[in-house]
């Protein structure tokens, strides 16, 4: 079974192993007229590339990606966009060590399973390197978005157990430090902790948040294709992730119903949010993250994503081999000692392909505006 | 865009409302040859019928199912299956103060944007009712899965802040008391806290833990179709749920590398799994829950909901009509005060239909096998 | 695999044996907001009904249809709208001879190699009464697509070699001779022709045409989703159909580029076709059958299917048992001479439900159009 | 909408335009283990190349395929296969004649009014350079079947209205001659024909058949996804192709149900099929073309294709501007006086496309064989 395509309208179908010749992705469906050229989609990967603090890999993977189709005189003709990084880096020799172990905590064991056999070059296609193609088409979806007035914004809540204090967020201060975390306190702190880490050759999680605004009311199906539901799955389709939440996710299973429900109230503003739904009815509160039914509700769609501790550790581990002897392992190379700052624009790109195919799903719900757009 | 259809292989296609003519689902490519009848599918059924305790609504749905085809002298012919559940108790005038006014934490609001009208008597296709569709086509699942050895067990894991304790953790406890806890002590402190609740006319959420057990290596597809991230997107298509864990879920992005990996090593035992890998490797902790890289590996795989509180409380609630004029709201009428013991066996078969939908998907993966199957 | 549900954002899912409880479908997708009630596909169903003539199966069976979910107060709600025929007329006892011998031209023998075991009355899932579900299901599309001007209509272009002739061809003949074939004479020699056919304990063929109007420019996804090869699927999805053409079909390939390509040219008229693609731009001829490159030109969509003799016939055939003897066999029971007449409205059916679905799709298809929509 | 993606379970998704930086594919849900290397797909590409003979384009478009990922060590791993094919000639002002200008027979009109502009050079995305996609990902699909005894073969039938004689058949005389017709007199009369067309300046079609032999029973879903229905998606999803035939096709609409009818008998043989169902039935005769009631039946599965005339030709044709404007336009360049000879090996790449899907997906009809699967 296939399972890399990601989407039903838009669809980002995504292909490339760590040490192979390259990483890439074909967006089909991207509507025709859309502004793009390889900067837009580069912004977003420079976003990802490793090697640009102490806390990153010193892997210089270059990442540069190639418009090779669907793009014509600068805009979008509607038809597939293939996107291609080649691979440059690619010192297999680091990794030659793992061709016959299988390392803790990575799916080594689980390829060889279900294939039979796996390229062990530096995790193939189960490579965190595979995100390169989830970011280059999330920028596609991004810049679609904006088209309309909606924005996907990700940062660094926690990393370990050090939170941002929504006291002194303030979302610019993400850009000026390398974890991305809004919040200059938290991250000095945080900054410390990851230099103990690097220390003790151990490694640390983390939690990424991520908002979308200006999401018009009615996107999501109800019942399976639940906004949230699709968000969940985007989510936990990145390699780490070991836990979501929509609002107030597992804290609303400790609050109360009087507590939880977001009321209704009028806005004073005469406004027109001029969307699926025209008027001035909003919410006072937003506990429940921008989805009510699994459908938006005009309010910002607030989620988080739980990011486990970088696997690949330098302390020994205990294992076995291919071939059933149990061993000890260290994973030698260069590794971050936290997956998350690299992956807050991953996280972004996987919230705006979703957001992106739920909100042209939604255009054929109501007979009244279908028989509007084709003129009846 | 439909959105009312689930799985890939084996495809559950649900339909009905809370006060329409009924509830059903049609299960199609479930594998003939399957023992079924309606005693089958009656048993989970039950587990989520409302009117057991006084913790659940009085209302008597009845929930009596009648399967329409796909089976053939006891037997699945492996063509679609229909479940149709009528419904008895349409008792609509409860629910005539809702027609014009939007409920807090329900989804009036947002059915009126995305489709200009809803059915408002109970909530019509947005009412937990809809889950009986779920649980029906989860106990094909279910029965599927036990004959190859797979059995999926949902069970309440907190209500409120009240957790169980492992230490005194006995499954077959949850069939001793009405909120499916199994832990005797904790259930008995979380049925006090529930009384508490309905006293103060309020209502609170939990946590659903469920563990699939059995499960051969090999099963998720890599990428965007990773186990953990289609029972995410299981998880999430229930109404109320607003969180999901996978093994150690958020309390993984506080751990360490060298604690949240998972060691390997070989098992004493001689014994073949006889799956996909045949082989003695196991791990020596299950931090990951079940899954490495998006693919099953062999151990239980341990996965979480968190459940809001009910939205349905009758405490006044600020609110606007459909017109947009500011008002209160009480919602009368039979609801629960918590809505965890009755999405027990709903978790269960989401778990069931999602993992078995895997499972098949799964045995494609290698040309071997293929080629062994086909009598090459 | 599943199989059973036809179409990507109008889906049908449709189920039910020929002998069993019922034929079904759910119809998911449909925009909230249509005008619709039982009325409306009953006079659907009417046209399948056998009965209506000698030339098909005296068997009464009433095809009520009942609609269960997704109508509220007499408009479609947007989600799944459920439709159910209960089995009335289920003489078994007709068709026990075919338990253990393979019928020629029937699928018994297919489906007991794929599913090991069968539900052979009357053919279980693959008889042709299963169709009744389609056009169930095609109702709906056929009333969605009269919202926006489109209209779909089939008759019966020839039977066994007797063809219409274009040059007295009269669209509401068809209603008046029981064969649906818009040419008086025509339709006089064919019934001749049946006679014959039943007189000699035979059956034969013919060709179902279907011609679709109004359809705006634009409909149909370049590559593997043309709008062609999307009806192509559709018609041979029909149990008995062995062939499908658009526009000039197989005769295009005895045709010159000269003679076969459409010119273009500028209409005389100043009026507006509002879609798509607004302006006055038509073709002067239409061997193309109203697509080029697979995506809709405006003019009208014309395609025809080839139906093949009904397999059951009242001679002896030679055939097998199930256990490997060789044996003669004699289908009895009430059989058409010919498919044809009343698989005129399923043509209309599956022809509606693609139209309506790939018309849906096309609404993304330009970044300007869904700013509009979306009143950026 | 998307619409580049062809199959459920093995799934090409394709890209590119005909003077764009190259053409490309996806090619995911291969099995792992399959032996591949470019050669094997390079074997298929030469033999649609252009330039081959007179009747083909002199364009020397070279074509050489690279495979990015999914193969290590010369085997798939079972994770997605990117294939590129570089464009290297493309002397696009060849074709700037036709920016604003309609060309009859071709897609300019339809794409214009469904993207709002197009990729005008060579035709873009609509080029017939597209199906260098579907026959390197076609390349994969015939060695996997390979591996399962099962053959794929396409040849010319017709070229206008000069057929081979099947008396004087010889399938390894297609090689013989330019037009891969299985008959060399049929060839020699075609090929004069041809003469004359390019004389002139016209253009002619065909018909393309084509042969699955090899196919085990129980393949292709009952209903909608049947066998011969994703066939026809298949071949009428190629850009020229207007009509589909299975088995005996429009002839059986003709034909009579006493010969119609493909009676079984035991084979004098003692072999076993060995597949899905393993006896010793076989039919006497095959005129339905390999399937019954939409599932493979064991015969040899047989499909005919027809192509309309190349729309390109060098005579005037009456069309309009992209303003409005009647003009005449004589299509200048390098173009086939005839689609079908390098039609041939992507109507054999499509069936293997389709072949393959649906055998992979047959896999999970019955329970018995899925516990025998997993060694349960």
């Amino acid at each position: 079974m296939a399972g890399s395509t990601f989407g039903t309208i838009l669809r980002a179908s995504a292909w490339g192993e760590s040490h192979g010749k390259g990483i890439g992705v074909v967006v089909d469906g991207c509507p025709a007229g859309l502004p793009l050229d390889e900067a837009d989609i580069q912004a977003y990967l420079n976003r990802r590339k490793p090697g640009q603090s102490k806390f990153t890999t010193a892997r210089q993977e270059g990442d540069v990606v190639e418009i090779l189709s669907g793009v014509f005189e600068g805009r979008t003709t509607g038809t597939p966009i293939a996107l291609e990084v080649r691979n440059t880096d690619q010192r297999s020799h680091d990794y030659g060590n793992i061709m016959d172990v299988y390392r803790p905590g990575h799916a080594d064991y689980t390829f060889d399973g279900k294939y039979g056999f796996r390229d062990y070059r530096g995790g193939g296609r189960s490579s965190g390197r595979e995100t390169t193609a989830r970011v280059a088409a999330g920028a596609i979806a991004c810049k679609f978005l904006r088209t309309l007035g909606i924005t996907v914004r990700a940062y660094t809540r926690s990393v370990g157990s050090i939170e941002i204090d929504y006291g002194s967020f303030r979302m610019e201060e993400m850009w000026n430090n390398r974890l991305y975390m809004p919040d200059a306190k938290a991250a000095r702190k945080a900054e410390a902790y990851l230099e103990e880490m690097m220390a003790r050759k151990d490694s640390c999680g983390g939690v990424v948040e991520c908002v979308i605004h200006g999401m018009p009311v009615g996107v999501g199906e109800p019942v399976f294709d639940k906004l949230d539901a699709c968000l969940a799955k985007a989510m936990l389709s990145i390699g780490a992730v070991k836990g979501f939440e929509i609002g107030d996710g597992f804290e609303a299973s400790r609050s109360l119903g009087s507590v939880n429900n977001d009321g209704f109230r009028m806005s004073g503003e005469t406004e027109d949010k001029g969307l699926l739904f025209t008027d001035r009815i909003v919410k006072s509160s937003n506990h429940s993250g921008g989805t009510l039914g699994g459908i938006s509700d005009g309010s910002d769609i607030v989620m988080r994503a739980a990011f486990k501790p970088t696997p690949s550790i330098a302390q020994g581990q205990h294992t076995v081999t291919r071939n059933g002897q149990e061993t000890d392992i260290e994973i030698k190379g260069r590794h971050d000692p936290i997956i998350v700052p690299r992956a807050v624009v991953v996280v972004e790109a996987m919230a705006a392909l979703t957001a992106a195919d739920l909100l042209l799903q939604s255009m054929t719900s109501r007979l009244d505006r279908i028989q509007e757009f084709f003129g009846r």
